[in-house]
């Protein structure tokens, strides 16, 4: 076979074979495909997309390319969620343990974020000795004895989706429906579990700008998962305002205390339940414990606990504290009607909380704080947002992105928390 | 300036503004641009197009990227001729020297064949003792003493073309008007020319299958060399079936040395002298000598003769003959209708007269003589073509290239040489 043959192929608007998807898959990882050959076909995907058994091709080539973990061996199901990313999206850390508390067991490979989202790894990096590197076989250990590990993926898992990403990253092809669910399902795949819960998110703050573009994404996926045995299904839920009201690693990680705590800000309460009830669904134990409860009656949080101490974290210890701080006034009085979810990402990330290349450090106390959320009244004067920084200098271009993210008794147009059930 | 944004821009359908295109086709050539970008960036030029604007700079910074010939101080005004190419398209062999011998001085820069079109230099180099290498300097002097040459482009002739050439061709990437037209007039622009005259060839042969896309190629040519302030036109001519009756290197100089000669085939003169005339109008030379009559009366082969020998070239050496040669006969006795010039292309590079690869050697002798054109009677069992070639291992596959190239009493439906003229 010819990557030429395959690239035209494309170019020219055909549907390729499952076997020309293994061969170019397969040859671009040993080396045997170029590079610009693949760029080249990759450019060709976004423009002419790819059918359904393309994608589940795709997904099925970059999934051979490394090991793929299993967990059938535990006494209880295995259950996972994908968030495709959003501002001040902790989710996951209440969202894992309640689920394990709730009887299934949640292998959850994670990443750290790049751009205006959070990682979870990055957020969990604040707690004090915390590591993120579980081998296979330690992650089996703690999850048949905690219910759960939150970790990162090892370098054998989906190597030609890790390659491929670093390509379309430089060549302007991250943006294709189609390549993006394969990256993401190849990985999530890989990471074994029986079950999936997609949380694919709709507005400013999220890749996926529109409710339609979400829709197509969300039921790419599904389909891919359920191509590959995996129950799978997906929550749209909206990212056009912020998530709970701290954004930042350590900021988030308080928040989330506060939710396993049977505390917390009432959306991501709400996410966390309804999220978790749909995980508990797809692992076939909807009638067993409910997750509100698991949050109430502290059987969550002893989950958490024993999460973090067995990936070496103290979770009763402080978490960091940024250096500096300040405070952001309203200047108006009335009803916060809009609290855009990116601008508020940006001033995180450039506070120090998140990184503009993957190279970069993060910040465990940088972030922002939200003293209001669409809807509620605020006050001329009175503190709007509060900066959290180690680093001064970064004051005037947090304060600047912010700038324009509010607007004070105007029309009101916030997405629902979760716009529609997909799967 | 970034190359994923100017990925970007192309790829959601905008245009380029001059300035990124100069900075990405240098930073590319000095390799600051990535292959896997550029390869990105072509792919979404297929998909998109280029404006005229975006055409004409991508051309200049090609240009831009190596030295510029400049013929001005010679006494006489120069044109040129480019042909898209074709099969037997020996029509540069017979056209530069008349061409000459009308008035102007003609500075060809050529090149060698790939697939089943031949390249008017392996034609030449089939010459006892000519050399297809002149340096600038050698070439002004030819041009001086004798009107004309025909030689190879140096390197330093718009390399980031050659670079960006290589990359096309295993990336998909070079079916693109625009990108096929910038790469064309890069070199011809830098050869110097003060006007030109541009062969467009439409048919089963030629590059363009169809008459709407040939004539958008020789539009995007001329709006390029008009926007350069070159005088530029083009000819559309037809190529569902071969030039002459004659195909591969010797075979096509013989046929040329005939035409010079006062003599050879209809179609081969009628072009050469019609592709003349056009090149004296675009040199303001109309006024001056017929080419047709240059041909009767001995000058323009007394230019050939001069042009060969000031190359290195016996004139009246013997050229090379194949060691062997297999007849086919015809099948039936009729008219022949059609007679497919890419078949007939195939079947020479398979005789070895062209190239596979462009690292591949050309045989001198080999190619293909037809002994009917369409529009003749042939008659059943007489030669129908003969073919030449130095390993008899290759006449079967050559044989079996021909056994489905033509029709024998059935509807006729060739081009006329020349559908249009354009600029």
């Amino acid at each position: 076979m010819e990557a030429i043959d395959v690239i035209t192929a494309k170019r020219d608007g055909g549907e390729l074979t499952g076997e020309q998807i293994r061969w170019v898959v397969d040859a671009y990882t040993r080396g045997a495909v170029a590079e610009e050959q693949m760029a080249a076909l990759n450019m060709a995907v976004v423009w002419r997309g790819m059918t359904r058994a393309e994608t589940s091709a795709w997904t099925q080539a970059m999934l051979d390319s490394g090991e793929r973990l299993d967990f059938g061996g535990l006494d209880r199901p295995t259950t996972d969620k994908h968030s495709t990313g959003g501002v001040g999206d902790k989710i996951t850390l209440p969202l894992t343990p309640t689920v394990a508390a709730c009887g299934a067991a949640v292998p959850q490979l994670s990443g750290r974020g790049l751009g205006h989202t959070g990682g979870t790894l990055d957020k969990l990096e604040s707690v004090p000795g915390w590591r993120a590197d579980l081998s296979p076989e330690a992650m089996r250990v703690q999850l048949a004895e905690v219910g759960c590990a939150v970790c990162a993926a090892g370098p054998g898992l989906a190597p030609a989706d890790r390659k491929l990403y670093a390509l379309r990253d430089v060549t302007g092809t991250v943006e294709s429906v189609p390549l993006i669910a394969a990256s993401i399902m190849s990985k999530k795949l890989a990471e074994g579990t029986a079950s999936l819960v997609l949380d694919v998110k709709v507005g400013s703050g999220a890749f996926m700008k529109d409710a339609a573009s979400a829709r197509e994404l969300a039921e790419t996926m599904v389909a891919i998962g359920t191509d590959h045995g995996v129950r799978t299904s997906a929550l749209l839920t909206g990212m056009d305002t912020p998530l709970g009201r701290r954004v930042g690693n350590a900021l988030e990680v308080a928040e989330a205390v506060e939710v396993l705590s049977g505390g917390g800000p009432s959306d991501v309460v709400e996410l966390t339940v309804e999220l978790a009830r749909e995980m508990l669904r797809a692992a076939g134990l909807d009638g067993a414990r409910d997750p509100a409860e698991a949050l109430r009656d502290g059987s969550a949080m002893d989950a958490w606990r024993r999460m973090i101490a067995a990936q070496g974290g103290d979770p009763d210890a402080p978490l960091p504290a940024a250096a500096e701080r300040r405070d952001i006034l309203a200047p108006a009085t009335g009803t916060l009607t809009r609290l855009d979810a990116y601008a508020v990402g940006v001033a995180a990330r450039r506070l120090g909380a998140g990184r503009a290349r993957k190279e970069d450090p993060v910040s465990a106390g940088a972030g922002v704080e939200l003293h209001a959320k669409p809807g509620e009244e605020i006050r001329a004067g009175r503190p709007l947002f509060t900066l959290h920084t180690d680093d001064p200098a970064r004051f005037d271009g947090a304060a600047e992105a912010l700038s324009d993210s509010f607007a004070v008794d105007g029309p009101a147009r916030n997405l629902p928390l979760v716009l529609d059930r997909i799967g």
